[in-house]
């Protein structure tokens, strides 16, 4: 399979090119990036020296669409969906990386963005790419909207503990806390060494962007649920924890079958119920752990997750391996 | 005021030297240490050499209370009991940083701490030592507990919440955060740095021993209220950030007028509106910083102290400061 | 001492006015910076909350000339000889944190900095200030040039060994290693979290700023040495460390000898002959601390110093002391 | 190819695993450990969840013997010979990763390590497995001294130079610094967290053992050269870098041509010229990265690698590879 990655110098680019050097299946044929068209990425990503030496290339797509199957978009939200429209018009695999068809509810979409939504028709076409929970609907698409890192964290541990009304849905607060890679590449005064060494802090209090992508999806289509939701930055590269707060309405037994019984036959989900996950665990795969802990009725979920793998780029490969027919595992282990 | 400081080589002790040096009103006679006397402090701490070049002493306790006035404990739980009582008989000053006086109820120490406690009559007259809460008390006293780190961050913006019945006491989530020194400086697999380092992760999940502490604490005398209370540890050397999650049952105006109101003439509380407190602003200080905001009902606390100052060694000095007279700030600007 | 602070909103800056907050004799007058004028200089750093609310005013000096003392210029180089000029034309104190005054030589000056020098007749009356080992001339004079971070951990160990014909001149290599917080406050590529956290590199290799500064000190006025200085990014915040190899022209006891007599009475100078200094035992202090070692007539001299105190503020205050009468320490313990 | 890998509970036997997961030709038949007997591996490491759960036996290697061809030797210094004389002879490929087979001259083993060798004979049996300057014995041999960490760093740039008389032996200085995993997964005072975190030092000042080994493998047969040798900590997981100190007796082209010359065709060694490498773009890599740097007579070499990786267990699979005829990247990219 013929990929390009539109956007490939920031981080999730990299991630996608390590992936797809490893992949059996994957022919790299082109990545672009209107800033640093004609750099090659090695000299961007001196760790690819010897490995990928490719040079970028700038965002003509006319030029490339027809040498290729799939597209990786790693573009900012609002630049991504007249890409994705161009190459879902041209008949190609479509894996934005953006938020931009996250949430098929446009009124959601523009109220969170901020930004009108070019494509409402497209919205409703994509599928929201979490192989796990939406494999059946991600096996008859072609166009996959590829999901947040915290949202990964948070939605696939509780949307089946929902589903099956296990838990209060009244009553469900989850404190995230992120590794700095998930601010991007761009240096900013909030990314700069010396703030956030030695610091640690929340941001976006009762207003990160993710909240509603997060509501939306564990909302499903009947029912208004609202997770409190608090985003910290870590000290660290890579990985989020999510320390996940509610009330069971039932017994632990029942949540932990829950989990098991859903993820049994997944490869990339474990689930702890004496041990606890650490980001360390999971930093660099395409893991997410789960553990769950009950005290009377006080139920706390703590999942882990590297955000630029699980909650990025490896999960974007994960489906495409599950859209294109190959093995769930392909590239990522 | 001559003061000794028996366990002077943990980071407690090495912190209180550090304070001493710089009080106007305290002359440091007497660093003791079993383990390691016979050296000088600055051998352990280099940071010292030229500073405090003092020689360790054993606990020999007989030996210096005829010369001291007062003396700041910083032994294990359970050891501490005895050197408490011994100098209490003596009339001395007695600031005891470990745990084995802070919750006056016995049976709760008990059981918290799987260890008998020795004085129970003693256990009464101490008293639990956060200066802008129980002021009033250590004026009087001569007997400090001194409180935990997190209980200090946790029960510091909440008490006077739940005095004037501002939220909702069923209903509080304190998803703490914690720098590594919180865990003392003996080496174990926990705090090699390669553990530690890149990764995070909670523990102590609905067991940490902190946890009766704040709820004895936050109870008084007449409720049994429960904090949902997580550590987590965090891969920098200091500070700790608690996440409070509450209900008001009022508007926010009342609860930050509360929380002003109680602290305004505190020299060592912040209190932010807009701002969100983070760690890099309160390391290496003795003040707490306080964060409060609302969406509808739902409120969030943030606060941040330094778990060797404010939680522990300036709160103790502070503690010093108000019972003998001497100004709040002293040694600790 | 009614001081200014030119420039106030970087790092140097900011710890200044820690060090004027605690110093005896030092009252902070203004702060100044014309990109943050009229903000609070608590809300840059949150950690003056209470400490220092002082509103930044832009840099017109001569609405503030007739009503202070003594400046430290805390501006790039260029900008600094503006301001050394003015203040000095005012036969104020100046103390200047730049690079703008500390070679005076003019033309090395211009081949380091690629800049024309506007005052060369001022540059001869700019003392190199290194208080240990210039004091006589710094005693004498109003006009200060604070070395730089890493010349100071490279000269104040070298100085009186070269001068008193110890070591090897022509084999001086100084492999030097510094905190992030060297490269300033403003966001780069190079200072970004992700890049800096858990890597490791030199930079500047052969034609760093700092190394005319360090052969034109050293080398006094008759001798062309040069040393072999590499200095390398080190993921922490704070501190420097320069591992220096050289050659005994001489014995290891003369060599320490003559540190330990030119340093005896210097309250901010720590000699090791056993144990090693480390960034840790310096850091947020005054203290140089220098190790030596020697292996038949290989000698390695280790120096370690806080690059933001030592190596610039902190120095700037030992400088304003010595040359105002004040003793050395004030502001500095 | 079976393979077991004796004392697998270090950093260094949990690599082994990890790349062995990946290697098409390698099956992992028995992990090893005393101490950790009967566990789980993954309970030790939990990253290897669902991934490789075997469960560690007891060194008893008569059990083990006849159902492997190849041990991996993780065990400590002097432990090791034991191990590698059994399973030299049952005519086994040994890899070992101690130090114990390093130094084919006796005298200096014993003298370095304290230590009577027991099989002065089986010594010079073993090839130092550096692949791309010995790879000619590496193919003829079943036995392997897996290089130090730092001595790989300082070697493979150096041989080639010392040996096409290209640099001045007499004047080399090697300042590395290494991540705290190389102090291996044992908590000591030395890797405590708090210890480590925002420092950095030098140790092993003139003495560390890993100078022998790099002197003795530069001199080869004929010439007592000496490097100047010193080692620092660095506060990060993984990586070495050596900025090495000599002086050229050629032009810098043919030291440039004879490095590029000498490792043309190994796919783990990468040259630099202008760019400078460093830690990142080789962590978790078993590439090592050169960097060659002139100013007159004075060259500066700087290598990076991965201390784990092409430090340890990654040459140690490279040279498994080698001596088996597998492709030489297997199981490395």
């Amino acid at each position: 399979m013929k990929i390009a990655i539109i956007g490939a110098t920031g981080y999730t680019g990299f991630e996608l090119i390590k992936i797809a050097l490893r992949h059996p299946h994957i022919k790299l044929k082109y990545l672009t990036s209107d800033s640093s068209a004609d750099k090659k990425i090695s000299d961007i990503y001196p760790h690819l020296k010897g490995l990928c030496d490719m040079t970028l290339i700038p965002n003509d797509f006319n030029s490339i669409v027809s040498d290729i199957d799939a597209v990786f978009l790693c573009l900012p939200h609002g630049a991504s969906m007249d890409a994705a429209k161009f190459f879902a018009d041209h008949n190609k695999i479509v894996i934005d990386l953006s938020a931009d068809f996250r949430i098929s509810n446009r009124e959601i979409y523009e109220s969170t963005y901020k930004e009108t939504h070019k494509y409402p028709d497209l919205l409703k076409e994509f599928v929201y790419g979490i192989p796990e929970l939406f494999g059946d609907d991600i096996r008859k698409t072609k166009l996959i909207a590829n999901p947040g890192c915290y949202p990964t964290s948070i939605i696939l541990p509780l949307y089946p503990l929902i589903k099956n009304e296990l838990i209060d849905t009244d009553f469900i607060i989850a404190d995230s806390k992120s590794g700095v890679s998930g601010a991007g590449k761009n240096p900013t005064e909030k990314t700069h060494f010396c703030e956030v060494n030695e610091d640690f802090k929340p941001y976006g209090i009762f207003n990160h962007r993710h909240n509603p992508e997060i509501d939306f999806i564990l909302s499903g289509s009947y029912k208004n649920l609202h997770v409190t939701f608090t985003p910290h930055l870590l000290p660290i590269n890579r990985g989020i924890l999510s320390t996940i707060y509610t009330k069971s309405k039932s017994n632990l037994n029942l949540i932990i079958k829950c989990l098991r019984d859903t993820y049994s036959d997944k490869p990339f989900v474990r689930i702890y119920e004496k041990d606890i996950p650490s980001i360390k665990n999971v930093a660099y795969t395409n893991f997410i752990d789960i553990g769950i802990y009950k005290d009377k009725d006080n139920v706390i979920i703590v999942s882990t997750l590297d955000n630029l793998i699980k909650g990025a780029s490896g999960q974007a490969v994960q489906n495409l391996n599950m859209l294109s027919g190959f093995k769930e595992t392909d590239g990522l282990l």
